[in-house]
C-alpha cells in the first residue's frame, strides 16, 4: 500500500475549492484545522496532539495554498512539495504569527472565508483572530460550505486507504477471543485490543470504544472500568483505527461463553438492520431514508441519537444517519451504519459497519458480520 | 493507583475559578474543550476525538458547573456527580445545542468569559457561537486567563497521576532493545513502541514521535518512515502517554549497534543540559531562566525552538521554555526539560525529561538519563 497521495490529487482539491471561492466571491480560505490542512497539502503528523501552536493554510483564489506555519514544521510541509511556506518562531508570547497571518492574508486579498459550519471549529485563540481580523483589515465570513461540501464526497485513492484500515481492525476483531475471557476487566481488553490493531498494522488507534454486560452496555463512550468479564457478557469492541491519516469505524459484538437467546435476537435484528441501511444506502437518497430503513427495524426514534455518519480522514465527519438529516448520498461517500437496539432500561447494543456510495447498490468496506452473535 | 479524584478536588477548582471570576467580575465562564470541562467533571472519554457534536460546561459565579451536552454524553456525565445535566439530541442540523446553550447562559447571566488566550481554542462552529451570543444577549469576553492560571499549578492529587504514567514509559523504554535493531523500519519501531507502552500499563497513546540517523534527525514532528535503522544511527523515541487522563512526555536516544564519539558527546551535553535546567527550575525562577541555563550548554539561540513545556492533562500546557517567556515558576507546575544540540546542519539531537516544581530543587517525575548514550 503506497502512502501519501499522486501531486495531481491535491491539485485537483485545490481546484475544486478555488471553483467553489469563485462561486462563493471568496479570494481567500482560511483553514486551522489538522483536517483541512492535510487535505491540501498531505501534512501528516501527531504533534497536533500540542495545543501550544496554531497553524495556518490560505488558499488564494488561484495558484498554490500558502503555508503560515511554526518553524518546528518547516522541514516537514518543505516535504509535502508546498513551496510558499511562511514560518515563526512559535510559540511567542508577543505575536504568535498574528502579524504574519494578516500580513500574508493582505497579500493574497480577502474576502477571507472560514469554515463556521457544523463540526468546524476555528483552531486558534479567539484573541489573536480579532487581531488578525482588525490587522489585515480584510473581510471575514464563513466558507460557504466549500470545505465540508469537498471532503464528504471521497477519491478513489482515498477509499482505498480506509478499505485498507477497515481489513486491519478486521484482522484484529478476529483475534479478539485471544485478549477477552471471562475474568479479564474491561480495561485489559481495551488495552489488548489496541495493541492488536498496533500488531495487525494500524499506525495508531486515535479511538477506542466498547462496552460489556448481561444485556449489552450504558453507553459506547465511557472508559473501560475493572470490572472482569463474566460468562454470558455481551463484550462489544468499537475502532478508530488509522491507516495513512484515514480511519475505520466499526464495532463488533462478541458473547462470552455463551450467547442467550435474547443477546442472539438482539444481534440478528442488528444485522437485519445493518442490511436494510445498506439496500438503502444508494445515490440520490438522503440520510434519512437510510435512517429510517433501519430504524423501522431497531425501533429507533429521534431520541435514539444517530444511527450512522461520514467517515473519513476524521472518525466522525459530515452527515448524519438521522431523522432530521435530508443529505443525499453522493458516490464516493464513506459512511457507517450504526443501528442500536435497547435490551433493557438504559442498556443497549450496537453494530457497525462500513460502506462506501456507488452507483447502484453500496460497496462495502468492512467485512460484514453474520447474523449470528459469535461465541469466543 | 486510584482512578479519578475525591470530590474535594473539584469543589476547590471550583472555588478557585469562582475566586478569580469574582475579581474579574464575570458572571459566568463557557467551556468547550476536553480539558477545560475535564478540569471541574472528571468527564473522561476519548469520544472528543468525534468532531460532530459540540460540549458545553457553563461555571456559574456561585454554586455548581451546568452541563449543556448531547445526549449521548448524559449517563457518563452523570457518573461524574454533576446534578445540573441538560441535553438536547444532537447532532441536529437546526439547532445543535444553541438554543439551549444560550437559554442556560441567560439564566445564569454574564458577563460571560471565554478562553481566548495562548493555547485555548472555542471548539464550537463560529457560525453557532455568534447565534448564541445574539441569542442570549449577554456581553462575552476573555476569561481573564483564569483557566491557564488554574490548569498551571497541580495538584498533588495530579502529580502523582503523571508520576504514574512517566513509571509506565520508563519500563517501556527499558525494553526498547526488544523492538529496535539494524534492519527495522521506523514505522515498525513506532508501532512496537506503542505497543510496548499499552503492555506496561498506559490508557493509550495519544502522541509518539521520533527520529533516526547516524548525526541525528531532522525533526520530531515527522511520521516514521519505511527506511530501515542500520548500525551507527541515533534512534530517538519521544512519547506522550496517558493514564487516568494525565500525561508524560519525554524521550530517550539510543545507539544501534555502536555510538560514535559525536554522537556520545552531544549525549552528554543534552544531559548536562538537563541538568543544569532542573537546577534553574526552583519556584521564583523564570521560565526564560531555565531557557537560559540550558541554551549556554547547548548553544541554542532564540530560532532553536523551545527548550520544555508545562505538561499535564494535554501533552503540552501552559508556560515554553523560550528566552521570551518570563512566567515566573510555582510550586506544584510540572515542566519538561527539552533541550536540543545540531549535530550537523538541519540535523538535531534532543533530550526531554519531566520535573515538578517544589519550594527548593524540582522533583523528578521521570528517571533521569545517565550521561553515557545506551547502545542497544
Amino acid at each position: 500500500m503506497r502512502r501519501g497521495f499522486a501531486p495531481e490529487e491535491y491539485q485537483a482539491r485545490v481546484r475544486a475549492a478555488q471553483s467553489g471561492m469563485a462561486a462563493a466571491g471568496l479570494g481567500a480560505l482560511l483553514l486551522t484545522t489538522e483536517p483541512e490542512i492535510r487535505y491540501f497539502t498531505g501534512f501528516l503528523t501527531r504533534f497536533w496532539e500540542s495545543p501550544s501552536r496554531p497553524w495556518f493554510l490560505i488558499l488564494p483564489a488561484t495558484g498554490d495554498p500558502v503555508a503560515v506555519i511554526p518553524l518546528i514544521g518547516a522541514p516537514l510541509m518543505a516535504r509535502t512539495g508546498l513551496r510558499d511556506i511562511r514560518t515563526w518562531a512559535a510559540p511567542d508570547p508577543e505575536d504568535d504569527g498574528v502579524s504574519l497571518l494578516a500580513e500574508t492574508l493582505r497579500e493574497i486579498g480577502g474576502p477571507v472565508g472560514v469554515p463556521s459550519g457544523p463540526e468546524s471549529h476555528l483552531r486558534m485563540p479567539l484573541a489573536d483572530f480579532e487581531r488578525v481580523k482588525q490587522a489585515s483589515a480584510l473581510v471575514f465570513r464563513d466558507d460557504a460550505g466549500i470545505m465540508a461540501g469537498l471532503r464528504a464526497v471521497k477519491s478513489e485513492a482515498e477509499i482505498v486507504k480506509i478499505a485498507h484500515i477497515c481489513g486491519i481492525a478486521a484482522r484484529a476483531f478476529d483475534r479478539v477471543g485471544e485478549i477477552a475471557q471471562p475474568g479479564v476487566p474491561l480495561s485489559a481488553v481495551f488495552r489488548d485490543f489496541q495493541r492488536l490493531l498496533l500488531e495487525e498494522g494500524t499506525d495508531w488507534v486515535p479511538y477506542i470504544a466498547g462496552g460489556a454486560g448481561p444485556l449489552g452496555y450504558a453507553d459506547v463512550i465511557s472508559p473501560a472500568g475493572e470490572v472482569p468479564l463474566a460468562m454470558g457478557d455481551v463484550l462489544m469492541l468499537d475502532t478508530g483505527a488509522v491507516w495513512d491519516g484515514y480511519f475505520c469505524d466499526y464495532d463488533r459484538n462478541f458473547a462470552i461463553g455463551r450467547a442467550t437467546a435474547e443477546q442472539s435476537a438482539a444481534h440478528a435484528r442488528l444485522i437485519e438492520a445493518t442490511q436494510a441501511g445498506e439496500e438503502a444506502a444508494r445515490a440520490g437518497a438522503t440520510a434519512s431514508d437510510v435512517w429510517q430503513a433501519m430504524a423501522r427495524i431497531t425501533g429507533s426514534d429521534e431520541t435514539s441519537g444517530r444511527l450512522g455518519h461520514g467517515l473519513g480522514m476524521q472518525l466522525t465527519e459530515g452527515l448524519s444517519l438521522t431523522a432530521k438529516d435530508h443529505s443525499i448520498l453522493t458516490p464516493g461517500m464513506v459512511i457507517t451504519l450504526e443501528p442500536g437496539v435497547e435490551l433493557a432500561p438504559g442498556l443497549i447494543m450496537v453494530h457497525e459497519e462500513n460502506i462506501v456510495i456507488r452507483e447502484g447498490r453500496a460497496q462495502r468496506l468492512s467485512r460484514f458480520a453474520a447474523s449470528n452473535l459469535p461465541v469466543i
